[in-house]
């Protein structure tokens, strides 16, 4: 499959490389082991079977291959290997492997081990952003740039509370994310632990914290709200990400030029143009995201799974959820970048706010305006002025205290004041103030 | 638009009714007077405007034809709102009319005022499931069934269990959704309450309380965590539902018929067919669940948004995060009714246990003759037992008591147990107990 | 149902209004009626009663409340319509009415004829939209304008070219439209015309004459292909309608300002912002089509319908199917008037295509230096005095002429034509002219 | 990525080995190669130039890793390949690779040259699959089973009927796909052949036709209505493929039992459970399915992208568009299985239509007994035999014979007809034929 070239760059490499078909074997054979553990010190195992065990599959070769042929005919990875691992140990201790449990119990926790360290590493990736942004948003809490909406220029905001904004969304999924379960799946054929009664709910307890997993109410074969709520979780943070790379875009275009991607050499180079930096990383965020939707959308539409076990819902389940994870953290690892070393032009933000002729400035002058000349008047007043002032290209003060009707009739001071968009920056100052105190509180 | 037969079926009817356009007029009015009521309080308002406002509008006739005209033009129905209830004010108060906020300050925050009695609905609608789930469940705890995986008969379980995952996922969803916040939307043109300084934050935060509505961090124009937070919590508690359903429509089959819907003059009749009655609540409950999720993907894949205001992405997430909560409404009142009156046929659970012969029991059977005949042996004997029994129409324990291989080898009592799904049920039991634990803990 | 405010915006209100519930009345009736015709003419129904049945039927009032009631017991709409219209048949007569149908018959026509002057209207939009692109691509098959790849400056093309690509766009979407069918559905209660024999199929394909719809292979009560197709022939509209509007919403930023939505009288104006023009039409496109594509979602994950009837998965197409139409119709009116009206700005597409300093030329012009400096210098000298031009104000052309490794050995006429973006257009004229031929053959 | 385990158990293991990262290379390989056969026709490259190139590449090693390493950086494998290539190539025709070409002409034609014989495979297959589906239509066009609604029993139906369905199903999405173009892409950096003018056009339909691609109007860059058409068309036939599945999986229920998946050594078998045959093929569909539904809810939001490159929206059709193709390679390999190997089950089919004691054949009794005993005493007496038929386990007939108001009063060889399932099959058999017919014409 074309995943090397066409989905990997999407995903964060190191992640990949946990996450491979090794890693899988891995954590399918942590679960058995701990399960013969936890069955031995409770009886149901011999002294001694779950250390031979251990012994003679830690280092064994697993043939990847042949589990992977014998995937068709069971329908999931858990039948080949359970098979294959079993016929590499000894006789007398190949009836207490896989004792009680059924595949899914085996997929569903491997799955959610395979989770634990990338939950672990987003979370690690979201708090480094944060730091990150909580830099950026400080040192550029003052700086003034036109705010907009429907992504026409409307008033002044400040950069900083533009970053604020994207932190607060980060953290929000990043507490969210935090506060999600992954808990270990032991139930047995039918999901009641059959032919082993109250023991299997003790084992599934005793396995959870052997694993490090959650503890599930009961056997959760197919209430799917876990995964549900990975995947959503998942998705809130992808949909953060992706923010951050829709606002960068638009800032970074030639004609904004406000922002710019970190440099880095080769970096976003086109092979064609010279002048040209793409915003890749943005690219690679957005490519990620979109995909973490259509995942997710699998995952939400297969909540719904019949009776006992999935027929079809259970198996849609797997890659979606394990790339959807894949995919956010390496959309993150580029905001991490991105925030890091983003490159921000003042310089430009302030000339894109004079961009108008003052234009955007109409609002307030009119407020200072309305007393004098009534509010009509004054709107048509600063309007006018601002069209002058962009045709003509002079300043908007200049052209409004030179109109007939404001000359001597206004404050020339307080006119000047009215069309300085740094002085027109309403509460960023205390959003930026508020959002790190709300950033910092955990 | 055909919405009255073919998409208000799947809704709460309250609901419907307590959401039409002339609800939203009243939280779009409630926004403002609560503002002006906010900035009164400051000083920004001079005494007694709030009141006036108040007086004059509360039994003002809003013209809704009018206001939807005026929607294409602005692209929202705060603009015309905006209009025309400031034109029904007197001259001198009209400027303190939606003072310092912006039309996504109306839409957002009425939109969270339109969810607030939903999602309380939706909480006293889980509530009441989980009580008659617990009656179910309490009631069948040692009833014994058939469990299912990948819709073939496999062991044992008790329709208690099954009813107690149905709460457990129902119930998850509840709590989850229980801490899903509405917050208030205020934030000016850009955001940043222009030309209102730190009071803007004041004012967001007195609105909030004065509306009962949550406290955000910041105004959250284009950080859309809130809705995604909201719209995939819904979707949380359709997947449940839509399990339910599910369960209830394959138990309903007419070879199964462990279940039924409840019955009701008229309910699930076929217009041609006396002997039939579908499972319309069921059907409804899926038409609903599917619908939500179709929902929720455009809300998720709308959590990006440009800049300050969204262009269309906002726009796109009015409609379906509004019908997702009338969706999950309307799908939970049909939960409850079923769970409140569903027919439980424990005599044919008993039927479909020995549909296979006792072929389902081979396993238990098997590990009583292994220590006997060696595994590989009682595995062949338990499976053409069970043949034979089913080709037979003999019992499974008679069948096994005459094999010549078994026959004097084995204890007949412990054999005949082992031939008992009722003797078979593993943790069942325990699992009923355990969730009644959780589930009573809130 | 918040419909009116929060989803009517994005649809055509023509359409809205002509498929209200009386026009789902009236679709119902209208297969009843044919349905008794088509009998008649085969002898079983006797000769007169479907004259009667249309004399006491087509001033009927019906009850909209009534049938609303009672769809929540039968699960869809045409079991309370089919009781109430009978009711108002004389008795001697009612016996012949809905005779050999089953309720999904009558929904899934219904739908057929409420969709069949919809996708007529889209025809029709799409034809206009073709016509407007067509005249908007001539007048500007030689305006030159900057090329954008991810969203970055990078060579020149023509607005023409642009525009043609649009309309292929919308016109490869109408063809696929066009060849969409609306079948007939008529199988009775299991979809084999039960009790008929081969009467069924006579008259289905009598039906489908009748009423101006297709004829399908067999009737298609869980073969919902025909559903899929025109859910997703309709989302291919949405999406090269949502195309349009995100070039025009790019496009019309204000530091871009190359082109403008057409100017109406209070369209796009921002309450509190005089200078701001909303693209209020695009935003309402891409609104309408992220609706469009969650709908679409729905009914391509319920295109798996379970033996002879869907158990929700029928139930959940309705809406979103219906919305779909309305949807796209809404966003195509608003693309008729984008085309129709766009304001086209040369001046700043010129303006535009030197904001970097004429680093956009830094290709052509490298390629004419490269034989005189060898490939590598070339580029370096071009891309330097870009810089250069951009930081001095300078033009490009001037910067190079006297760069001391270009002056004077290096043609001045060929490198300042190697400068013009005017004259490097590629085959964009050659573009438009194709796309017209091609889109002028149908 | 754990792809191998987790993903590829749904693909063609033949279409996942044949479109790997080299089977990538060798696309763009193809492609670059064929451009400089077209370039040097036209004069734009000397003679001989595109044979060396052919032979420095043919047998080149390329490094995978580096080109892995390399996509980071430009955001698409096209750059570091051609960059790769190039270094290959003998220093005086390096400057003649990659001419005129951007790095989306290499990705998009890459991916049309790997779908090409995917869609040639999806056809053959669904050729197959239409045969087999053929067969079993013809030898069971007389098998009568009983028909149900909303999963419910209803009137009886033919297997034939049923499978006709299915077949029509998969040939209905097979002529959509068969008419899907492939075009090629050539549009060099913004699509209009920058420098080369109307030499462009040429080359472009030249590649095509030396690719054996599509020729598309104009370069396609972000008019992406062929990946649209090939998304949706895909899914298409996964909804076909799916549909199936759940009848099957449906029909296979232990209670049912009335077809099995084709029985092979080891396939469907339980690890703990002897008696169980789980249908994996019908999980390995549905699992399929839904990914791929994911999958085209990605590609139909990418649909509309930014001016002349997408920044994203391209970048996650990648590996989306590629995977549907696999996935729905392999469900159509498990379909062509399970259709030329379904085990039919006449008899327990037969049994089942007497599940419901008669019940199902109530509404054409009560036609018969109408004339006699009028509509509603015939409703309610055909009714009530059949639950006395039930309940003492006596055949419908026999206790209607026997009911006092029919005993004498009808022709007891027709009440004997009309509870014969056997004998109310409707249009099943004419159905067969025509869907022959229809299926055969192509």
């Amino acid at each position: 499959m074309p995943a090397g070239f066409l989905k990997h760059p999407f995903m964060s490499q190191r992640a990949v490389a946990e996450c491979d078909d090794d890693a899988m074997v891995n954590a399918m054979l942590a679960f058995e082991l701990a399960l013969a553990e936890v069955q031995e010190t409770s009886g149901a195992v011999p002294a001694g079977v779950s250390q031979q065990m251990h012994e003679q599959l830690e280092n064994a070769a697993f043939n990847s291959e042949e589990i992977a042929a014998g995937i068709a005919s069971g329908g999931n990875v858990a039948i080949p290997f359970v098979k294959q691992s079993r016929s590499l140990l000894s006789d007398d201790i190949k009836r207490y492997w896989h004792q009680g449990a059924t595949s899914q119990d085996v997929v569903d926790s491997a799955l959610m081990l395979l989770l634990k360290p990338r939950l672990a590493a987003l979370d690690e990736l979201l708090v480094r952003c944060r730091s990150a942004a909580l830099t950026l948003m400080n040192a550029h809490a003052d700086t003034p740039m036109v705010g907009r909406t429907l992504m026409q220029q409307a008033l002044p905001v400040t950069f900083g509370v533009k970053v604020a904004l994207w932190a607060i969304g980060l953290e929000q999924a990043r507490r969210r994310l935090s506060a999600v379960e992954l808990p270990v799946q032991f139930g047995g054929a039918v999901g009641v632990h059959s032919g082993w009664d109250n023991l299997g709910l003790e084992w599934m307890d005793a396995l959870a914290e052997r694993l490090g997993l959650a503890v599930p109410v009961l056997p959760w074969h197919t209430d799917r709200y876990p995964i549900h709520a990975i995947g959503t979780g998942l998705d809130a943070v992808a949909g953060a990400a992706e923010k951050i790379a829709l606002d960068v875009a638009l800032l970074t275009q030639t004609e904004v030029g406000e922002v710019a991607e970190p440099s880095a050499p080769g970096m976003g180079e086109s092979s064609s143009m010279p002048h040209k930096r793409n915003p890749v990383r943005s690219a690679l965020i957005r490519g990620a995201a979109r995909q973490v939707h259509g995942h997710t959308s699998v995952l939400i539409n297969a909540a719904a799974q019949p009776l006992e076990r999935g027929l079809g819902e259970w198996h849609a389940e797997w890659a979606p959820l394990m790339e959807s994870a894949l995919l956010v953290e390496g959309a993150l690892e580029q905001v991490a970048v991105l925030l890091e070393g983003l490159e921000v032009y003042p310089d430009n933000m302030w000339r894109n706010l004079s961009a108008t002729g003052g234009g955007i400035m109409a609002e307030p002058v009119a407020r200072i305006l309305a007393p004098t000349l009534g509010t009509d008047r004054a709107k048509a007043v600063s309007a006018e002025a601002a069209e002058t002032s962009r045709r003509e290209a002079r300043t908007y003060s200049d052209v409004l205290a030179h109109h007939p009707d404001v000359k001597g009739a206004v404050d020339p001071e307080a006119l000047r004041n009215a069309c300085d968009p740094a002085l027109y920056l309403g509460s960023s100052a205390a959003q930026v103030m508020r959002a790190r105190k709300w950033l910092e509180i955990q």
